[in-house]
This record gives C-alpha cells, sequence and structure tokens, in this order.
C-alpha cells in the first residue's frame, strides 16, 4: 500500500488528534484577535496548502464578514511592495514551514504591523520562529509528496479559526466541527467502491474538476492530486466561471468530475450537470444529493446527511482515494511523482 | 477576416481613444479616493475581465501598496455574507455591465458602505445604475465572443487608476501607459510570423501556459482565448506555482507557452525555461529576451524594448493573435465558439 493511501486513512485521528491540541490556543487566540481588530485577512500559501487557504478564504468570509485576500507571493518577494497591512491578520500556512517566499511574506507583513499566524506541521520549522503565533497540526510528518492529511489538518485550522472569530451564534452553529472526524471515518468506507471504479479512467488523458463556493477549494485540490499523482491534465473551475468561456473545450465523453454537496450551490452544480448531460459529457458527481446523482454518468454516493460547511474534508477524502487509485491503477507510484520533491523552493 | 482578428487589430486606436476620453475623470477619481481613503480594494468579474482584474490586483498592490481581494461572488450571492467593507474601494468590471453576479455584489457592497466603481463596455448598462462612478471603454461595440478590445481595455483602466493612487513618483514614471497605443501597433506587426507558426500547433490538444507577476493575468488571458477559439484543454499557472505540483503533468514534447517579459520575473521565467529543457517539453516563448527565446523550442519575440509595466497589453497581442489564427488554422470560428453566447448569466 502506497504512503498516500497510509495517509488518507490516518486522517479520522490526525484530526481528531489536532482538534484536540489546537482548540484551546485557537480560543484564545480568536478572542486576543477581537479585541485587536482585524480588518482585513491576508492568507499566504503555494500548493496544497494554497487550496486548503482558498477554502479558508471562503469560510472565513462568510461566517466573520471580515475580507480576505489570498496573497501574490511575488508582490512582496519580487516587486518589494510597501504594503498598508497595521490592520490585517495575515496567515501563512506551509507543511514544511520552509517555504522561503511565504516565510519572506510573513516577514514583511509583520515588519509592516500586521499580525501574523503560521498554520504548519513542523513545530521546528523556521515559519514558526518568524510568526506571532503558531498553530500545529498533530497528524505526524507527511512522507508522501501529495499531501492529504495535512491539507485536510489545515482546513481543521480554518475551522478552528472561524469559530473563534465568527459574529454571532448562527455561524458558530453550523460549525460544529468536533463531527468531522466521524465524517472522514465514513467517507474512508467508500474505498472498495472507488477502486472497483478507477479502472474506468485509466486512459483519461485530461479533465475538468467543478466545485463553487464552500466546495471550490476540493475542486483545486483533487485536480492538483491528479496531476501530481495520475499525470492527468486536470482543470479546476466554480461551475460559474466554467460557463464563463471554458465550457467551449467539452466534446462529446469529455470527462468532468463535479463536487454537488448540499446546500447553496447544489442549484448552479445541477444546472451546469443538465447542460453538460446535452454535450454528452461524461461526469462523475462526488455528492450527497440522489437527485444530482442520477444527472451524471457516475457518481460517488457520500453516506449520511452533512450539512454543507462541514463537508469539505469527507467530500475530499473520496478525490484522494480515486487520485491514490487511479495512479495505482495505471502502474504509477503516487508517493514520487515524476519531476518533484516534497518540498519546493521558490520565491 | 473574423470579427475577432479585425478586434484585435482595432486597438491601438481604442485604448489611444480610452486614455483621451477617460483620463482626466480617472485623475479626479483618483484625488476623491485618496481624500476619502482606501484600505482595500475589492474586484469583481467573470472571465476574461476577471483576468484584466488578475492584472489589476498586481498593479494596483504593487503601486500603491493597498491590499487588493479578487472577490468570490457567491460569498455575496449564494451565501449572503455581512462583509465589512467600509473603508473598501469595489471595483466591477464586466464588458455587457450586464453580468447579474457582478452586479448583485456592487449592489451589497455599496449598501455596506464601500465606494464603487464600474469599468465597463456599454454606457447604458444595469451596472452604469448601481455604481457610485463608471468608468467607460471607447473602442466600440465588441462584436465576437471571444473578448480583446475589452479587455486591453479594461487593463487600460487599471493603469489610469494605479498611476492616479500611486504613492509617490518612482512608480508613477513607470506607468506612462501613453506609450502602449504605439507598443500594441508595433505587436500587431508580429501576425504574418504568428500565421506561419500556427500550423504547427493544428493538433496541440491540451497545454500550459505560464506567466508570473504582473506577467500572470496574460497567461490566464491566452489560456481562456485557447479554450474558448481553439478548443484547446489549457491550464494556467504562475511559474512559481507550476513547480509546486504541477510540473508532473510535464511528458516528453508536452506544449508550454511562457510570458517572459523583461524584468523581475524574467529570472524565474528562465529557471522554469532550464527545467522544461530537461524534461525535453515542448516551449514557445513570448518574450523580449534574446537568450529566453533561445532557452525554448519555439519563440515569438517582441519588437522593442518595453518595461515591465507595461508591457501586458503589447505581450497579450501576439497570444490574441495566435489563438484567432490557430482556430483558423483548425477549421473553426473564433467568433462563434460551441456552446457559448456574449453574456453569460450565472449567479
Amino acid at each position: 500500500m502506497s504512503q498516500m493511501l497510509q495517509e488518507i486513512a490516518e486522517q479520522p485521528t490526525a484530526l481528531a488528534k489536532t482538534i484536540h491540541e489546537e482548540q484551546g490556543k485557537v480560543k484564545r487566540l480568536g478572542e486576543f484577535l477581537k479585541q485587536r481588530g482585524v480588518e482585513l485577512i491576508v492568507l499566504v500559501a503555494r500548493g496544497s496548502s494554497d487550496n486548503a487557504a482558498l477554502f479558508g478564504r471562503y469560510l472565513l468570509e462568510i461566517t466573520t464578514g471580515i475580507p480576505v485576500s489570498l496573497s501574490a507571493p511575488s508582490v512582496y518577494t519580487l516587486y518589494g511592495a510597501h504594503m498598508k497591512l497595521s490592520h490585517a491578520l495575515v496567515i501563512g500556512v506551509s507543511q514544511s514551514g520552509e517555504g522561503e517566499d511565504i516565510n519572506r511574506v510573513l516577514e514583511t507583513a509583520r515588519a509592516s504591523g500586521a499580525y501574523t499566524v503560521g498554520i504548519t506541521n513542523e513545530p521546528a520549522s523556521s515559519m514558526v520562529h518568524l510568526v506571532d503565533e503558531t498553530l500545529l497540526m498533530h497528524g505526524g510528518r507527511e512522507r508522501s509528496v501529495a499531501a492529504t492529511k495535512t491539507y485536510t489538518g489545515q482546513i481543521m485550522h480554518f475551522y478552528m479559526l472561524a469559530r473563534a472569530l465568527a459574529d454571532g451564534a448562527e455561524h458558530q452553529a453550523k460549525l460544529d466541527y468536533e463531527r468531522i472526524p466521524e465524517y472522514a471515518a465514513r467517507a474512508l468506507e467508500l474505498r472498495p467502491a472507488i477502486e472497483a471504479m478507477v479502472e474506468r479512467y485509466v486512459f483519461m488523458e485530461n479533465c475538468v474538476v467543478v466545485g463553487r463556493g464552500l466546495a471550490y477549494a476540493s475542486a483545486y485540490e483533487l485536480a492538483l492530486k491528479l496531476m501530481e499523482t495520475c499525470y492527468v491534465v486536470a482543470e479546476r473551475f466554480s461551475s460559474a466561471d466554467f460557463l464563463h468561456g471554458p465550457l467551449a473545450i467539452v466534446d462529446r465523453h469529455f470527462p468532468i468530475i463535479l463536487f454537488a454537496p448540499p446546500g447553496q450551490t447544489l442549484e448552479s452544480a445541477k444546472v451546469l450537470m443538465e447542460r453538460l448531460h446535452e454535450l454528452h459529457a461524461d461526469t462523475l458527481a462526488i455528492t450527497g444529493d440522489e437527485a444530482a446523482a442520477r444527472m451524471c454518468t457516475r457518481s460517488i454516493q457520500m453516506p449520511g446527511s452533512i450539512n454543507e460547511f462541514l463537508a469539505p474534508i469527507p467530500y475530499i477524502i473520496p478525490g484522494q482515494l480515486f487520485a491514490a487509485l487511479l495512479a495505482d491503477a495505471k502502474g504509477l507510484n503516487p508517493d514520487a511523482p515524476r519531476s518533484l520533491s516534497k518540498v519546493t523552493r521558490t520565491l
């Protein structure tokens, strides 16, 4: 069994441990930040961590109303911009804590008066020494090049932070993230069904992955896993952006994977599914909605009933399994993708 | 000749007219906004307009230091978030001015106390009635579904706005955008060379387009043109992000188009070119740098010497020509891509 599959399976335990160890600290951080006042949140990351940040962006804006910007590191590292960040919270997200560009942004932002937080898996990393506060993942070292348990661990930190910063009880009630480890465990039970399913996709060379809103980051993350481990040219779009031009690439049998959790974005997913059906595309839904499942060529049906705020971690698990098992079916090693190493250095 | 090719050729005149008609208004808007105080800029758009906004994001952050966020419309339209935007400038960008989601975001933002601006081609559109100030493009109606002259017109407005808001003379001196119509005219002279070149790419089914920093939006825009008009599955990455995972998709002869203008990002483009050469990828550089051109399988060499701040409009022109002429070589009509219409309605 690949390390990637092992690490996918470790997620329920890793997530529960991260909640247990970090919940108190994140709550205190939230209280401190509310007193200090935060007018803007800037998230800075690369790769899978950037996909976790993309989720964080939606979650934090929706639950706190504080505008969030996904940082463009080159603005700091190459152009040396003097950013006005005195009322900002700047959060770096990095599995290794050694991304030079991420760390440079954090350093510059702190010097500009921002409050800085690092989310990392490595308590002895360079990032930890640069930031005002560190939030750690507690799932153990990640050995596969393809990130899985650190991606969901980073997402868990955004849940804890959102609950600590959210306005009012309405949003806080939706953020009962303590349920997620159990949802993740149930999602892992999909493995045999996905193992049987991937054979059909062995010769898929390109595809599009679609998600929207709180599920938008899932599309980015599954596409990245498919690129890294299966060498599939995988595009990623929101269902709205996809209709603004890229839809033209869809021909008969063109493969499209759609995240369709319940909630506010389900209707727009169904509108797109209908359009794709007319175009005779080959669609695969990851969904808990039976009608959506029936609208697609194939589907992965999520067990139980999960509110949309809590869906992103359980819903990415079949995606991770799909990529790891498809790589295996293609005779590839998902732990050691060609041309990549675990820590990528860019500036 | 396709409408797309005609509209590409109209750009020098259209840009000069937009500068002439709008420069005074944008300057006054900048003075007003400096007095009012802007702590955050939020840009909201879809499709090609969103690519223009992506350029605006880099330009405005680099030259003004004001943090910029590219809005996620669903946060407003589907999740109904109560965004805290009283110190924000919110800019909607839409060719037609009829994008329902864009307009809904502008309406909500204005109600939250933000100052709102619309950049559009249509002076009688719904957007104009919603915003505090309208900036118009003056290149005439765009008839091709694939946006070209409105994309560069939107970018021109970001130049004018950046010069009106920039801190200090250093950045203002780099923003001598009055030169751009002439640069655009010279770029159009590349057409015969590109017409001869596209034959080689007729059977290209997927590719990656790379750009970074101020040239990042060019990668998005060329990829979108290739998807819309040539049905090529075209991914887009910054050279840094590309190394964080997606590089694994690159096999011998995999086609990659790289924007490599002079300036701060050239070195990182060359690092990637070297890596791609080792992997035997098929690379096409759009560059004014002779060494970069020699590092790639093919190149489109930009005439003259253009500072990196002014490069994005002249550099996208060979990209637009490449897409329009490749569509023609493939026997496709770039003015009427399958499955698309000029105004896309999403919420």
